[in-house]
């Protein structure tokens, strides 16, 4: 079901300084996408299989706030997997006993397909998102 | 310089738990490989364009132990990029002011290959190592 890893997601405080660093490092990056309705601004890191997302809170209320209050260095804040069906994953995670964050029905991501997260205690601490291609 | 993402690291604190939450998720999961040079045990989770990497501590003094200390239900320990020269990535991660943990000079690393971690605090936070390939 999990096929591919999307992207990592890394909170940094300074987005300017992060991507003249991933810049240095011979990296391809882009400019800086404001997504208003999900709180963030984004740069993307695109690498030879897969992607970086640097994210920096935009607006009150940011999902990423609290995570930089907690790091003030920043730090990597999710990994997001491929998967196929939105709703078999829904279905596994519950049969597993992971819970979904917020009402436990997927929302539509940043990219603007249907995502969902599951809950970081209930998967080895880590916080992972399922986005259906 | 930075070509593809290696891998990401999880540590867990229940290597069986985590390597079953993956598998119910239909994702390949290998059996656990004990790695004692480098104190820990691996489980690979091969996904179809990179892989997760499942970290457990083994034997004394392993370097994930104070990790899990901190975050007990595990967590997203650090990313590996695939760099083409260590040698390069050591010079430019110098150039941009980003210090490397340890003696300064790359290791054998996990998989047989020179290796090198950037400072997580010169680092947006994030635990970074590089890999020659």
């Amino acid at each position: 079901m999990i096929t591919r890893l999307n992207h990592v997601a890394i909170a940094v405080p300074d987005l300017a300084e992060a991507a003249a660093c991933y810049e240095a490092l011979g990296a391809k990056v882009s400019e800086p996408q404001n997504l208003p309705e999900h709180g963030v601004t984004v740069v993307f890191i695109t690498l030879d299989n897969t992607k970086i997302e640097l994210l920096h809170p935009l607006g009150d209320g940011s999902p990423i706030t609290g995570f930089l209050d907690k790091n003030p260095s920043g730090g990597i804040h999710h990994l997001c997997f491929e998967v196929e069906d939105i709703a078999d994953a829904l279905a596994r995670l519950g049969e597993c006993g992971i819970r979904v964050l917020g009402d436990g029905k997927p929302k539509t991501g940043a990219h603007g397909k249907p995502v969902l997260f599951a809950h970081p205690k209930d998967f080895q601490g880590a916080l992972i998102e399922f986005e259906q291609e």
